[in-house]
């Protein structure tokens, strides 16, 4: 490195002059200043990798450090639906093909030593695929590569019993840039005059709202019902909260789906299904249904397709015209369900009833904002594309796909057995998807020593909870829901992913010792 | 597949249904449609995969179909940077750390095949990784991989000479997230108000106006001056047209500079990079530095990183006010320089000059839209710390790249001397980047001959040369400029990546067949 003396003296006088000038407010500011930034992004909130994240990578560095008195050797990281970062085994076969794609020489060069290492049909999947996709370094149709986009409409179209098509099927880095697409299409009201409007469910994954801010779109909280199995509410309600909207200026042009949700873990049914696509036909609203967890379902709940419930009513009341206009965009990835590979960013997005024109504009859209990653495809491929019965992998294959099933299944009872014996918890049985969303009673000795801390009494509870038992998990505000200041009432958001057990035995004795502490 | 009968009979009573309805306007409009979409989007173009590269899909199809009468048995993809697409090998090193760190089972279970295949730094490095990342599907930290974050600092500081912070570095999905977020942060000007401009060169890439448009953003296009090597406008000049923009009510708040530039290949100098950055002092504007094409500059041109001459002015000039509030964004990536792993997602901004408030916003925005590929990453650490000479890997890692920077100068002399003997080209020597961009003096009857086709001079001039030779281009009205009705000049953007030489023959008895024909 060029170690410049001057850039030590620079420091320093930088420093004595940016002082001085601190003293004339405004002057300092650069370009880019709290004044001049996207008032978007200002008023955006992302909880999840928030206060308690934060808080849990000083605990993380104090327990590395030796010198701590926490009563466990590490935290676990209950904030965030990251599979394999939470010791989920990825799926062999995936791995292999991915391995072999992306160095070939293997399969041209190494031949017999490969073919004693993997199994036939991961090699023949991994020539296959580099057929279509070419070397993984080069860049594919920004739509994604022809072939795996045949694979997903196949894969949709045996889902749902109506036929799909690989032209409306667009690969992407995860399921974000299907949100980032589709929210996108939507703004640029301001531009026309207009305030537009996206109804989110309460509670709701956070980065929809913090994305809808910096693209000055304005959130219409619909709020999920707790006592419903956070099911959806009347359309009385929502008529009202449309109506409410409109009166304040505020447009509505789409309606966001979570099914399974994040972060309660329901799975709607078909009727609450149908009653927001009736809404959205009346209301003339965008269908976004963002079905990351379809996989992530425990029986006998049974995960229903927005498409194919949509499709079904459209066929149903084929004389009404305001159901033919239906659009709905949906969403699925390979970063939850038994793959868990949110680092490798593989999604698509599927986009239904758009007219020619509208189709070309997302196609546009498409073309200069997205180029999804090869290995994030090859994975989306292999997930509509497992092993068959006959497959030389498949036994493997299926296997490991159930132990994480079963995993995650019983953690989740395990879990939800541990919040039904807790003082002041209710929760509601899991459902699907990885997440629990208790509900906790906070005695108003609670609420008063949260407010002595200054933080609301959800942030408070979770960060005493992180540092008595090392469990990170997210406060219900930061979904939407009340922070507990108002009548004791709190929630979080918690996931099943994380190893072991002894930490539910943690939470368990914290909460005995919190009533008493607080009674 | 569920073979619903009604499928059928509910699509053939549908599309009665449509037509009928399409005979009243406006009312068969779905909630997305052309008067509610996004105004932005629906103003955007994309040249480089525009209408030149679809009529190469289709000459394709004719070819496959083995009904053609076309003179060449396949298309050269000309029009796109897309250097593995192109048959660039990928450098071996790499792809062997990607191959082990896909699979780990390889290291874990069949070490000693392994190390007969693998050399020792390759396996090294995999394991070392895995370390840092963990597996490659979990999540990382949505800024990257700490231990990469701090490589790139440390590539960035040897670079400029002058350190820099791993925590002002930020891993993304290619360049584009860079480009991105730099234009998230300075939209959403028209909720205060205010219309916002970004100073951009034409000729451009033209990602970026297309992403202005869709963020509301204005471009204030500052032309780049072919006979000075496409250097920059005088200062005199570049105050003009912000002066003009001012008087229009747009308010420039970036200055985007993109060196070496796509699409002319022309390196800045550290002149006209000085009088770029003292226009964004004077006038607090952001500067945005594209630096992509960093590592494919031809000697004896040098790249300068507008960091470091800016460090550099700001060192000089400590004492001005303006000088110490300047900032930049400044982005790289492994898609392009002898890498060429487009596909696979890594690149990286680095943030130098925002206030910590400021940068707790950008921190905060990441937070919530980035999720850097984990491939990419690990590909962007291998760029900023390939194989050291004491290494096993180096002497093939040093000879594969060496084979690929040589093809492309080569590739690339012999295009300009091909142009340069071309009647009515007007060709630069090439300086960088992966392009060139020549001017054709198109004869008056040509210009005529476009307009009976209705397509512009240039885009028609692309489109013969295309059925002629098989060379797919883009048209220079892509990036901005003329589109050759005026004066009959037209510009293209050609890659130099196109594997074999005939197709460089074929364009110039094109050109002299022509330039008969048109005379």
């Amino acid at each position: 490195m060029n170690q410049d003396p001057r850039n030590g003296m620079c420091t320093v006088r930088k420093r004595i002059l940016l002082l001085k000038f601190y003293a004339i407010p405004g002057i300092i500011d650069g370009p880019l200043s709290l004044e001049t930034i996207n008032p978007g992004v200002l008023s955006a909130h992302y909880a999840v990798r928030g206060k308690l994240a934060q808080l849990a990578n000083e605990i993380n560095k104090e327990i590395a450090s030796g010198l701590h008195q926490y009563p466990f050797a590490k935290t676990v990281q209950a904030n965030l639906g990251n599979p394999q970062g939470c010791g989920q085994k990825p799926l062999t076969f995936l791995r292999q093909v991915l391995c072999l794609m992306e160095y070939p020489n293997l399969l041209s060069e190494h031949e017999s030593v490969i073919e004693g290492i993997f199994p036939s049909d991961a090699i023949q999947k991994a020539k296959d695929l580099l057929k279509h996709t070419g070397s993984v370094g080069a860049y594919s149709s920004n739509s994604g590569v022809s072939e795996i986009r045949e694979s997903i409409a196949k894969f949709i179209s045996e889902r749902d019993g109506y036929p799909a098509k690989a032209d409306n099927v667009f690969l992407t880095c995860g399921a974000f840039e299907g949100m980032l697409i589709a929210l996108t299409l939507i703004s640029g009201g301001r531009a026309r005059g207009e305030k537009t409007g996206v109804l989110i469910p309460v509670p709701q994954y956070p980065v929809y709202i913090a994305l809808m801010k910096t693209l000055d779109l304005e959130p219409i909280p619909y709020a999920l019902e707790e006592d419903r199995k956070w099911g959806i509410p009347s359309q009385e309600k929502m008529d009202k909260i449309i109506r409410d909207s409109r009166q304040k200026g505020c447009v509505p042009r789409c309606l966001i789906i979570i099914n399974p949700s994040n972060p309660t873990g329901a799975i709607l049914s078909e009727s609450d299904l149908e009653g927001l696509i009736e809404l959205a036909a009346k209301e003339r609203l965008l269908l976004l249904s963002d079905e990351v967890y379809q996989s992530n379902v425990f029986p006998p709940y049974q995960f229903r397709s927005c498409r194919s419930v949509l499709l079904e009513v459209q066929d149903r009341k084929r004389d009404e015209l305001l159901f033919t206009t239906l659009q709905l965009i949906s969403l699925h990835s390979v970063s939850k369900g038994m793959l868990g590979e949110g680092g490798q960013r593989g999604g698509y997005f599927e986009a239904v009833g758009f007219s020619s024109e509208v189709k070309h504009e997302i196609q546009k859209l498409v073309t200069f904002t997205l180029q999804p990653a090869t290995a994030g495809q090859i994975l989306v491929e292999l997930m509509v594309n497992p092993p068959k019965s006959e497959d030389p992998s498949y036994k493997l294959y299926k296997s490991e796909y159930d132990a994480v099933f079963n995993r995650l299944k019983n953690k989740a009872e395990a879990l939800v057995e541990a919040f039904q014996q807790m003082p002041g918890y209710h929760c509601q049985s899991p459902q699907g998807a990885i997440y629990l969303f208790p509900r906790v009673e906070l005695p108003r000795a609670a609420v008063e020593a949260a407010k002595l801390s200054g933080d609301a009494p959800d942030v408070w509870y979770c960060a005493e909870l992180l540092k008595k038992t090392g469990v990170c998990i997210v406060p219900g505000s930061g979904f939407g829901m009340g922070d507990g200041s108002k009548d004791g009432n709190i929630w979080f958001r918690v996931t099943f992913l994380g190893e072991g057990d002894e930490w539910i035995a943690r939470l368990k004795s914290f909460q005995e010792h919190f009533m008493n502490t607080y009674v």
